[in-house]
């Protein structure tokens, strides 16, 4: 009794919290936005005028991140009481949208600023546009940086919305600072095992789909566009290159909302393996797509026609950017397992994770520094990360690394989602055109369904396990549009067309967001989709199934089966300490190279231990030795392995499932639910038995 | 015999890699400096032009970022190779200023970029400079931010040498993003124990010892300004208040080095606990010093002149700043504290990590709008959230932010030393005075002599456990300066005085890190000062002999004693689980207010458990079944303490002692090193027992 009054009054407290959180917030942005011109005239000194006028500005700046952080705050404490009560019809992205938007409201109708009169419209005219300007200033030099170009029409705009334009964030900030985060940890959490068993259907999700989505956007955008010019609807350029544009940014899927819901509610691992590895590669394709169709100049006056040649080159371009991206990607995941491999810096967990971070991060740098992708970089960096350098981490760095980055994508993602919120009520060139918005939903629509419907059908006759009807109206439904394609259309806003794209796109974001999101949970009952399906179970009961589990191991056969020979012989005892000893692998030819390359520890898997396996139990001891039968089971399995290895080559198709098995495991041990193993370790076992018996 | 070649193997293959590292890093320097002026003359049309521009400066600047991450990644291989082998004499942070200085070399004098033409000197006078310059260049209108002010010599370098002015920060990075999270961590990790024994030194160190620095300094280096005029080694105004100026920012000493020597080591707690606690005081007493010394301004023409009314302001905005800073950290901390006790949210980990991370931060930006210093406010806020929101943390989330803000402490302080090495070459306007230089060196040797021997002395007065003088040499030689001294010293460069102290404190830096740093172990050797010291074991050496252990306790007695117990009688209980419950400690008549305040947890803590044992037993379940008697003990203080709670702020001294053990304890057991609890579970319970029987 007295607990349970207790409860209820801290209940009632934690609520106060909320509302001095959302007061204090709504007083805090009147205060710091009508506080900002009373003290400019404060000395006489031109000097410090100036400086001032820097410190001004400086806390200026940190008001208004301030907001962005207690909005954040705010998103957090709400959704905190959501999912204390089990609500699943709201997102934390899409609260993060709302509470932005109410921001955007107070900050766009409830605060005035009286118009700075400061600022002195320049009678200088120059003939280019440099980068740093030098500016004498009644003899003394002030130093300006191109912050970009402003259309005409905006010029009176920014003296008029000052404070508006000072809550809008550079648009770089998205893709240098924010997006990178999350897609590493996209590509960082990718669950490999029911990814690379349907990654053939992901790939052709995620190339052949997105293009025709793409194509078919574009096409009815410029249907739609035509049609609005010939009723006068239309006030400004908007071309072919334009439309496909449009399509390329919105062809790009974030479906996190529903891969949460699908998350919590344990929804069939293999829709929730073709529905996020299709959105994590979608993003990369329709980055480098966008910037293709960019680059797509032909030459002459006339500079939207069709060329062939200017088409040709931003094929090429495609190529390039998208395959260097993708080299660079891989190339310093690899580095980062072979430092980790051959330093002993597992030994001290903070340099480790540190490096890990810092070589993470260099991709970035590097491939926009190089001219590519830094977004496309990072997402195979952390893929070839997790599959390789994870193995060779110390556990503590696993757990650090995959904790450091899942607050980071948490951080961003939200940041991302409330600034779309904000900046519906403060992108002051918002053009909204009904015609236009319909247009685009209808497309969007359309695409996503030209996209599914008919690769499903033509990779359901390759597919044993078929993607059923139900699985195809879920992932039409779950193309929700998100943080991709709001960075992709807010980055360039010069032209009329970007502006309509910007005001069109925002409202498909948050029509998917809201809508299909929220109804997430609805559509599932109503697809009637397997709900609460544990993922080793499901694994175990394919196995019971002999001829059932070996067919889906067959349909993604051919290709995917040299690339796990290769990986599982040359690759992984190259890069970790896990997998066959490299002088059994290796032609006898390479002896000195691969005795360099062999580590100790895999010298010892020879004898004794299977690659994952000896992972799972140098990472968990109190598991180990709590349940003893699982040593015993890996011992058997190890055993088995260093028999097949023997030969080069030659690692079973079971071998190929158990060791995705456990990849998989130990992802899913080292996140945020801790899973006993013991009802994975059972499946090997089985198997194994099965095996032998066969 | 396998294993020893394998091992000799992997320690050449590592070597290997290190080297393509370094080779990397200048291969990399040269092309990226070497291939940005070739695209410039691409294309014809304007537009393409100014975006190609655009790209290439991102370029450029993902590449000058990517210099400072390779670097980084070099000094961890290296400090791995250090730690593997033992090496004491060098620090990380020396290390990094070493790589810096040799990639400043290759900037400086190996890479030559061809003089940038197309940046045409501008014909334009205004007669104001606003914060956003609106440009006119043919027709298309250009937005610019301001940069801030250059001095007139300083133009035609400018021009010259824009490559080396592109691997130079913003000097406010520093400060509003490098400083913070090591700040913070400062105060995170500030031993609590060790710290509030010695509270009452550990104040007049920082507050009275920084002062008396700060002027001794400033005095000698007038003294010093004041002979080179004469003999006209000055090129430039140097006035008083730059003298103090550059007393107050060498005043921040950063033994960072020393600490973690230290901490190796086992160096006895106290003193370890004195430089520890007055190296993080100091710095928010020098960042607050020298800001109120920039405010000293004069009325009238003559700026330079003693004036009473702007010293009190000065001394006034000292204060306001000071405490204003103070209030804030110590008021999101409490924020912070109360939100993570009447939520649940330590039931979803990764919002509790965010918020905690959110608040923290948060309390900088507040303190940077509302015109305090943020630094200074992060460090309280940083120890509050380690006294009162670590306890409502879960177990889980204690982990990820002690580990998030070692990890963000560990890249900032490597970044910003090797920031420091590379601007010793790359900065343009270094004036390197060697008389000055030499009075420097003598002022701040002195300076801290004047700090540390006679406040010893002072302090030895009021102290049983006396500061003897192999320690108080130990703390002279400890004085390094570092991050905080570097930040200070390159925010304001503009003038000749100013550009002369930068160049100075550089070499300041330079000096004591490498010499002293470098020398810590001689100097401990030599002052014969006890290495291999246990915190635990110590305490339990003063405990058993009971006059010295109560002295150590009397030292602090009156001011300290009000404070620890209305925390533990009232703060405590508010703001944390852990606690006697309010409903026992506040007077009857708040009765209700005590009943909102108390959480379930404080009630259960009245029949059943001490305060911070109770979180002892929640986050380490194995620990308290494996090692069963702690459980018995731990019952056995609880008893004891809810006696005591009966009367409200009878807490005894044994009370304060245990509670600040077991308090730093955990800190310890959630930091990097696990230490059992076994040695320290015992003090109390003899202490108890002892207590009982007197």
């Amino acid at each position: 009794m007295v607990l349970k009054v207790t409860v209820n009054n801290a209940w009632r407290a934690a609520r106060t919290l909320w509302f001095v959180v959302l007061v204090s917030l709504c007083v805090f942005i009147s205060v710091s936005r009508a506080s900002s011109p009373l003290e400019e005239e404060d000395s006489a000194m031109e000097n410090i005028v100036t400086e001032k006028k820097a410190e001004e500005s400086h806390r200026q700046d940190s008001a208004d991140l301030l907001i962005f952080i207690l909005l954040l705050t705010l998103t957090i404490l709400t959704i905190w009481l959501f999912k204390h009560r089990r609500f699943r019809f709201l997102h934390e992205t899409g609260l993060a949208m709302i509470y932005g938007l109410i921001v955007g409201v107070i900050l766009r109708y409830g605060v005035h600023v009286p118009r700075d009169v400061s600022k002195a419209p320049l009678s200088c005219y120059v003939n280019a546009s440099p980068a740093t300007l030098l500016v004498n200033i009644s003899g003394k030099f002030y130093e300006y940086t191109l912050k970009g170009e402003i259309s005409a029409n905006e010029v009176n705009d920014v003296q008029d919305n000052e404070m508006l334009r000072k809550v809008t964030f550079d648009p770089e900030v998205f893709f240098n600072i924010l997006l990178p985060p999350i897609i590493f940890h996209a590509g960082y959490s990718l669950k490999r095992r029911h990814f690379f068993r349907n990654m053939g259907s992901i790939l052709a999700y995620a190339f052949v789909g997105t293009v025709i989505s793409c194509f078919v956007i574009g096409l009815l955008m410029y249907g739609c566009v035509t049609l609005m010019k010939q009723v006068a609807q239309l006030n400004g350029e908007f071309f072919f290159t334009d439309c496909l544009f449009f399509g390329a940014i919105v062809s790009a899927t974030d479906p996190v909302t529903v891969l949460a819901i699908f998350n919590e509610l344990q929804v069939d691992v293999d829709l929730y393996a073709l529905l996020f590895g299709e959105s994590v590669l979608n993003d990369a394709v329709a980055v480098v797509l966008s910037s293709s169709i960019v680059a797509y100049q032909p030459q002459g006056n006339n500079s939207h026609t069709f060329e062939a040649m200017a088409l040709l080159k931003s094929f090429g371009i495609f190529l390039g950017v998208f395959s260097g991206s993708f080299a660079l990607g891989v190339a310093t995941g690899i580095v980062t397992a072979l430092v980790t491999k051959f330093t002993k810096l597992r030994d001290f967990q903070l340099l480790e994770t540190a490096l890990f971070f810092l070589m993470s991060w260099s991709t970035f740098l590097l491939a926009e520094a190089c001219g590519f992708t830094g977004v496309v970089s990072v997402l195979f960096c952390g893929i070839t990360q997790a599959h390789y350098t994870f193995n060779n981490l110390s556990p503590e760095s696993q757990d650090r690394t995959k904790q450091l980055f899942e607050l980071l994508n948490f951080l961003a993602e939200n940041f991302i989602f409330s600034y779309m919120g904000l900046t519906l009520f403060t992108f002051q060139n918002h053009v909204f055109n009904p015609m236009f918005i319909i247009g685009a939903f209808l497309a969007v629509f359309v695409g996503r369904a030209a996209n599914i419907y008919p690769l499903s059908c033509l990779l359901n006759f390759g597919r044993r396990n078929k993607i059923r009807s139900n699985f195809q109206h879920m992932m039409m439904f779950a193309g929700l549009r998100g943080a991709m394609t709001f960075a992709l259309s807010i980055r360039d806003t010069a032209t009329y067309a970007r502006q309509m794209m910007f005001s069109t796109t925002l409202l498909v974001v948050f029509f998917t967001v809201w809508i299909c999101g929220g109804g997430t949970t609805q559509m599932l009952s109503c697809q009637r989709i397997r709900v609460g399906v544990d993922s080793d179970q499901d694994n175990s009961i394919s196995i019971a199934d002999g001829s059932e589990r070996r067919s889906t191991k067959q349909e993604s056969a051919w290709l995917f089966r040299i690339w796990y020979n290769f990986d599982h012989n040359y690759l992984k005892p190259i890069l970790t300490h896990s997998g066959p000893p490299l002088t059994a692998t290796l032609p006898p030819c390479c002896g000195p190279l691969a005795r360099l390359l062999t580590s100790p520890q895999a010298l010892e898997n020879e004898c004794q231990l299977k690659d994952d396996d000896s992972d799972l139990i140098l990472t968990d001891g109190d598991i180990n030795l709590t349940y003893g039968d699982i040593t015993v089971n890996t011992d058997a399995t190890g055993a088995h392995t260093s028999m097949g290895t023997g030969f080069a080559g030659t690692a079973t198709s079971d071998d190929l499932d158990r060791e995705l098995t456990y990849g998989d495991h130990e992802l899913v041990m080292r996140g945020t639910r801790l899973v006993l193993p013991m009802d994975d370790s059972e499946p090997p076992f089985t198997d194994q038995h099965h095996h032998m018996q066969m």
